[in-house]
């Protein structure tokens, strides 16, 4: 079987790490160019001490000369925009990485990034496979979802689509990585080791991404707030998903049955075998999301949990989920690693 | 000035090791027994290796033997009930940590333990000093509040006295010394570490104690959830309290103002200027409560974080705390240390 | 291409966990047992929550009906020793990751396990790829080497067979998986995390076994010390192994490129480009052994450092790289995932 | 008693918020400047969360007006240097945390340090009160030891006074926190946690400072070397001592017999009762030294553990006994806490 080209752009980040972890064993995948202004001429392995045997060097070749089935954009928002046209323009299918395309309402990033939008006309699919599978398949540039956004939307998507709820509090907890790979005062181990912090209370950007996602179901206008924390973990989003059950007949079971109905189908969300609860140290370095631990109250409060690896099933695994879509592949493909635990 | 004489039951474990910690430098203090059946005889440091200079050895007196001024007993629950009666009869006032005497309605008491109460006679104060002082200073029975239970009313008893919410969803976060000494599963470091464990989610028996506190306030029907994690941390609870505000003419200054207010005569209750958020590093191995990072959304949605040491002022610290208000020594003796940070 | 059929005896420990982990992905493998006497019946999943989506139950059969091709005994020594001869009978090539059958010397086995050897006339290939490559081909039955073990002897092969120092000093510093599932005062999270342990500081069972090895090689009596530390990673192994170089005339990069001279047909030992230091964090969840770090100072000492996980090439991975020389499949198949980094 | 006025030049990082930590509790001192260029006239919990009761705000006044009894310089080397002089011109005596003033032969410190001294004239006291207490108690001038030093030189000198070893070998590990407060690529979360570092292997400066130290004791030339490892902890220095035992009719229990006899006197140096093993979780926060684990194996290698917190006798609370001693205080005034254990 013949082999799709694929460029990552800007690869000396986390997420462009886990790209090349991942697709190094992709049956499907050619790597062809690995780009970094920064470490160009550099082996990949300078920056990612995991791929010691993988035989890349990072480039930084002119955007109009990328010349690939796909590219997957690592690079910042507001830096990504700027390319992605080009590589449109190019020819190639493009699965961006930041938040720059997530948004069907430009007044909504422009609010929330602080920052003008210079291609409102580019639209995008949102890379969820389990809301928007089909017109990924056909799609050219696919808007990848923010990691808090994947745990959240996941958690939430049965009990919104059925109306049982109409507010959700998302209480999230964030491995460090997600903050990426510069340091900075928040990343200090001494300070993030054996601490909890914390960030963006009330206003995280992802907020009104999950918003916008959750009010294409249900009434259309559930209530959502989000609150993430920084935990001293390397890996992983734990989602704690609280809401109020609006329907006196409707237990706990029923709700997990909704649950496991509504996902059978999806090969990376599993709803837990006897309603166990998720843990981050579960899905380490895979693809899946976890979800169970489905609790009800004597005062009507609902919890759902949800655990994803940021890196992987939050960002460059469901990257390579979208391409698999995309090009037909096996939907699993590069992808079938399970968690590692301990 | 003369010492009272202090016994300390079951000090092999964390709240036990904390106790001696703390009492060690206490001007006001001698500590005269520091018991435990199954390590007798043995030097304090073999088990609490912190305390190598500490020259104290374990002894098993009988209940009746013991002579002291104040007694904290730091027994499991189930095994204090048992003795604290003897205490109390041989004229000492006791410091009682677990949760055996915490409960005004003994049935709630009986039916979240799932243990028959053997003196639902006996009565306690609350040993929150921050609700009961006046009442401790002349107690002979303090029931020693729960570690969570600390951080959480600590960050509600403001917006529910003043009845500007009426519901609370408490996210707690809580250190792995909160499990107690014994190795078990869910302590081991394999899986605890670069981890996150949701827990009990909707019925950990903290929660009818906090109930039952909080609705002394206010309306006296606030609803209250509570649902922990176990976190990849030491020491440590961090409470991350989610409310829905109740009236459209309250800002965030407001209820920033209003904390400071509360608590602006509490020696251990730091309402953080500029509303900065509480961090567990900030607070470990002290007996202070962080609370702020007050925050509100365009949903009327309202955070209030706090923090706190588990084994000091969600235990010991705040045990040593009553100690001092009972005896009319400085509220703050053997507890001025600042928080280890980093 | 027909699959071989394998068990897994003793498969609710970490290295069990660790075969089905990787085995599951393995092309030319089809699992056909997974045994555990405590868990017969459960799902795999309950122990293994990384394994949810694996259709495998624990069971538990008469070792006379294990009928496989090849047996991973995962159980402890001294357990592992009364079952092995029956699977050999059975007509299975053994392969046990105990201690059981690592020493030539039987004395030596009974001294430092203290424990009687009940079959002491069974000879065992000792399962080290980069020594006994051919031998293992042939094998019946592989004494899978210790996690220790394997760290140490990569570290110090090419420098005691030339002979270039005569006394080595292993200073090795052990995540706490090595201490295996169940918990104990050693694995307790609270006291493990923001610590660091020397235990059997010169007392270690590695010992013997790590110079049983080298003394294969060159004089023949090396020296050699091993003092191991539990520090708070949860997997690997990273050994920092101390020397004094014999000849005057040999300098760091004569010793580099003799180690890279040395590996450079292994496909699981990397000598880092560059001599770069070796990371656990480079090799999490993978195969590999780095080396690197090699340096030399104004007194003679030489430092060389190498980093295992200790459950894949410290145990699990190094059992299955075994599997695939013994069965002629392709040396890496199931082990081509690279580490999980960061 | 009337107290003495402090100054902390440089108390922005973690050795400078240690100073105010440990001497906010001290009887016999007044903190009078705390000084940092950057963060002039902010409160000092801006940057030390844990001192947000503390009444202090950085200044920044010219050298020559500092009007302290001790100034503690917390300067980077380099720039303690170039100020240290105009302190002592104040009349003020000066205990320096910088390696500048630590070597008698200035070639090592410019060979090492790679940078010209400024004030070669300049003599200091070498602030270890093991060794120099008497020169400490007149002293002008202390320079402070190097983090590592301390607990190399410590658990090194019973063995080399009595010339018992000719070769000695120090395996470090040490928190992260010895690295300072800016964040940079080594202290970076996601690549320090779950991890070991081992770094400048045979070149570390703090070599020649522990070499210059130890030959003033017993033969004069004994070998040292030296590698440290960055571990995952916040705090602490564990070091592993490596050394080959001379004499054949000397045994454990005589070393261990050595050290205590040699250390009996000393308020900081606990060795250990019935030669347990010292552990980083017994020392957090404290000033003590702890040995133990004293071991010997049949082939003659000797090991000895010691442990500290790195901040405290390896920083801050060492200048701190220094202090003490210069001004005739109770050597453990201000240092009385113990270790947070856990």
């Amino acid at each position: 079987m013949s082999k799709i080209d694929v460029a990552i752009i800007g690869a000396s980040g986390y997420t462009g790490g886990e790209l090349m972890r991942l697709l190094i064993n992709h049956p499907n995948v050619n790597i062809k160019y690995v780009t970094s202004r920064k470490n160009k001429g550099e082996d990949v392995s300078n920056l990612h001490p995991n791929l010691e045997d993988v035989d890349l060097k990072f480039s930084n070749p002119n955007p109009e000369d990328i010349d690939a089935d796909v590219v997957f954009s690592a690079l910042p928002h507001g830096a990504s925009m700027k390319l992605v046209p080009q590589y449109l323009e190019n020819g190639s299918r493009v699965i961006d990485l930041s938040g720059d395309f997530r948004f069907s309402n430009i007044e909504d990033y422009e609010k929330w990034y602080n920052i003008k939008h210079i291609h409102p006309e580019i639209e995008a699919v949102f890379g969820s496979p389990e809301i928007n599978r089909e017109k990924i398949r056909d799609a050219t540039l696919i808007a990848n979802p923010g990691c808090f956004v994947t745990g959240a939307i996941l958690s939430s998507l049965p009990i919104v689509e059925n109306e049982l709820v109409d507010r959700i509090i998302l209480d999230s907890k964030s491995g460090v990585s997600g903050a990426g790979v510069n340091p900075t005062a928040s990343s200090h181990y001494p300070t993030c080791a054996d601490n909890i912090k914390p960030y963006s209370i009330t206003n995280h950007r992802h907020t009104p991404e999950i918003r916008e996602q959750l009010r294409n179901f249900g009434s259309g206008n559930v209530k959502v707030s989000f609150t993430p924390h920084l935990v001293p973990v390397i890996r992983g989003i734990l989602t704690t998903n609280h809401s109020f059950l609006l329907k006196d007949d409707v237990s706990v079971d029923d709700i997990y049955n909704l649950y496991a109905e509504y996902y059978k189908d999806e090969p990376f969300v599993q709803v837990l075998k006897d309603n166990k609860i998720p843990l981050l140290a579960s899905v380490r370095g895979s693809n899946n999301c976890q979800i169970g631990g489905i609790s009800l109250d004597d005062e009507d409060q609902l919890v759902v949990i949800s655990a994803i690896d940021n890196l992987v099933k939050g960002a460059s695994g469901q990257a390579i989920q979208n391409m698999n879509i995309m090009f037909n592949f096996d939907e699993t493909a590069g992808l079938k690693n399970v968690g590692l635990y301990p």
